[in-house]
């Protein structure tokens, strides 16, 4: 008998009749004699009206606020799936996160989880009741509602699996597993049967929007076995572990891509130590995400510095900068929020060489036009105009014969299931 | 400066241009310079539509999952109102009932509220804060989320206004106030400017609904000004306090009628001791409400029990008596559930003859059959078919002479306001 947490996304829970579907499949693996948990979405859709709602009434909503309001879709669903369980005959019992005590730091909209009390849990487990939580939100030390930011729900999941112990965490959702691309931009990718945290880290921060980069990161740090399965198609779906050293890996398992990028260049900034951060200080206080850095040695005592950034915060970002121009010293700041981000992703691209000049010739054999390059021990990132995104996605789909299933299907063989 | 709570209805919070038309008078409120703290309804619709969603899954979903659904109707009023009070630059905190600890007993979709912790209230005012508080809920013993029931947002008002010690409590609904009877029914009901607590009392528990009758039953305990006003319309409204003995009182303040009836009568029960424990105990285990009770003298060793409940509850009660009429022994169960009951209400009965007979006049002269007939000290009710409501109401709110303000307009004269 094992515990697994089970999560189930806003599609898997967007009506009645798939709530009632998800209790089904929450009843099922009770019948294979497992212990759950279940940790639930919004509705789909509903978080939107609530946005809808309090944009309404203004287009910048009090963020503690807008968390009280938020949180109140889980609570829905919570209290659905259990009404809808109670119905199949089983004992189950809703948790709010206050009410799991699912601790988190003060930043509305964007907390992070720091702590799980599962004392509640375990006694609803021991009770042989099945415990649903509300995921996406949390609460912090005084008590005040907070949510985790968009896909959150992950998040939860990962955390309730981390502290649980449970020996597995599945992630309902529409898709059915980890791609080697989006399918929709190349037909012939392949579903993953099997990935590495860290594969999974790049395709997720990426945006392979299968899995939320937290949840990813949580479940590695605390070895959480992930399993990415379809809510409304069986399968084995795709199970992210550890790297298993003593097999053979393929040296590349997927192509992610970003469309969402602006890219943001300070040119002739003075060479002094510091300003980096100087730079970047200000962005960072406004809690936007930079992504990728890049800066180039100093010339004439002045360097280039260029970052990405999510195309929302593009306004905010430019205005910061703006205003701290003068203090920076910069010669002139210039931006593009109408770029995209492709990156290579493998741990087998930590033994073999030549994975970014396989990149490069098949981007020039198609003459796209790199703005950025950017590497990590296994991924090789780079910007390009939004318009060769699909031709891109599709030249190193090819290039690195990400069509084709390596031996034993995936990056490893020989590893349990 | 006092210190006053406001309530509003789901009508007064139905969207977000009424949202920010309540944020308005708040606004108003503390610019004359009290203190506000406020209590919300669920949007007007919203209660419903979650029954609606519950509903679609079971007829009989869980009642403990029932309240952390329904709770969400007014946890997202909260943070709205909070959102629009912020926008007009006033500080505002929304707060959940486990936030504040509004502590009831475990009677899901029925609990009642024990306690109430005001520490975090008072230093969100003593901050500059307006805490605007989720009406209709509470907290177990245990941190479950627990409701009041239908109209429990008043309960929480007057609860928090009398654990704050507040001024006055104003409950803002679509109605301007309370009147002789329903000017739906007899176009010449006046508005009372005052009622006494225990009217009022008489008035909400036999159907007027403007105001929930534990509210007004938490109000004269504790001996809070209740206040009730429309969020539409300006106007002083009715406001609701202890009698004043040094004045005239007029006999009769208003007619009061209950549309949704049914009476119970047990026939022949044998003349034991506790026999009217032994019918009722189990319709009260089953929380069902009992209404009147009329019991006649016993003849030949035997006596009838008749008595009224609400007309929802009519089948399982129907359920409970035949299972039960073994052990009773009683000759015979009949029912009704078409009945209504007509009540006259005024303080000023205690001390004039009469009432009773100018009502039964009133009556028979209508040719209105009476089937059971209850008193109390301020009181007096009838139970007629449901067929004379209408005339009923109109003869009896003309024998009384209600349509013709008394000195003062009111039952009181001389007093302060």
């Amino acid at each position: 008998m094992a515990l697994i947490v089970q999560k189930y996304g806003g599609t898997s829970v967007a009506d009645c009749s798939r709530i009632e579907h998800v209790a089904g499949k929450v009843a099922a693996t009770r019948g294979q004699g497992h212990d759950v948990v279940v940790a639930v979405s919004a509705m789909a859709g509903e978080t939107d009206r609530l946005l809808g709602l309090a944009n309404t009434i203004t287009p910048r909503p009090n963020s503690r606020e807008m968390d009280v309001l938020l949180a109140t879709g889980e609570q829905v669903s919570i209290a659905l799936l259990c009404i809808a369980l109670e119905k199949r005959g089983l004992k189950a019992q809703s948790f709010t996160a206050g009410q799991v005590c699912i601790r988190t730091d003060s930043a509305h909209r964007k907390a992070r989880i720091q702590e799980i009390d599962t004392e509640r849990l375990r006694s609803a487990l021991a009770a042989g009741r099945i415990p649903v939580v509300a995921g996406f939100q949390g609460v912090n030390e005084s008590g005040d509602v907070t949510t985790l930011g968009r896909g959150g729900g992950d998040t939860t999941a990962v955390g309730l699996a981390a502290a649980l112990k449970a020996d597995e965490c599945q992630i309902y959702t529409d898709v059915d597993g980890v791609y080697t691309t989006d399918p929709r931009v190349v037909p012939e990718a392949r579903r993953l049967r099997r990935i590495t945290f860290e594969e999974m880290l790049e395709l997720a921060s990426l945006g392979s929007k299968v899995l939320q980069i937290r949840a990813v990161e949580f479940a590695g740090k605390y070895n959480v076995p992930l399993r990415v399965l379809s809510t409304f198609k069986e399968g084995e779906g795709t199970l992210i572990t550890y790297e298993d050293k003593a097999v053979e890996a393929a040296v590349v398992s997927g192509i992610a891509f970003n469309r969402d990028e602006a890219e943001i260049a300070l040119v002739g900034v003075p060479n002094h130590p510091g300003m980096a951060h100087r730079i970047l200080g200000p962005v960072s206080d406004a809690n936007i995400e930079v992504d990728m850095i890049v800066q180039n040695v100093a010339r004439d005592g002045r360097f280039d510095f260029t970052f990405t950034i999510h195309r929302n915060d593009y306004p905010q970002v430019m205005d910061i900068l703006q205003a701290n121009l003068g203090a920076i010293g910069a010669e002139r700041l210039q931006g593009n929020d109408r770029v995209v981000k492709l990156s290579v992703v493998g741990v087998g691209m930590r033994s073999h060489a030549g994975v970014a000049s396989t990149l490069f010739r098949a981007l020039a054999e198609k003459a796209i036009d790199i703005r950025m390059v950017a590497t990590s021990e296994i991924k090789v990132s780079v910007v390009v105009d939004e318009k060769h995104l699909e031709q891109g996605v599709r030249a190193l789909h090819q290039a690195f014969g990400l069509a084709n299933p390596p031996r034993e299907d995936s990056l490893h063989r020989g590893t349990a299931g």
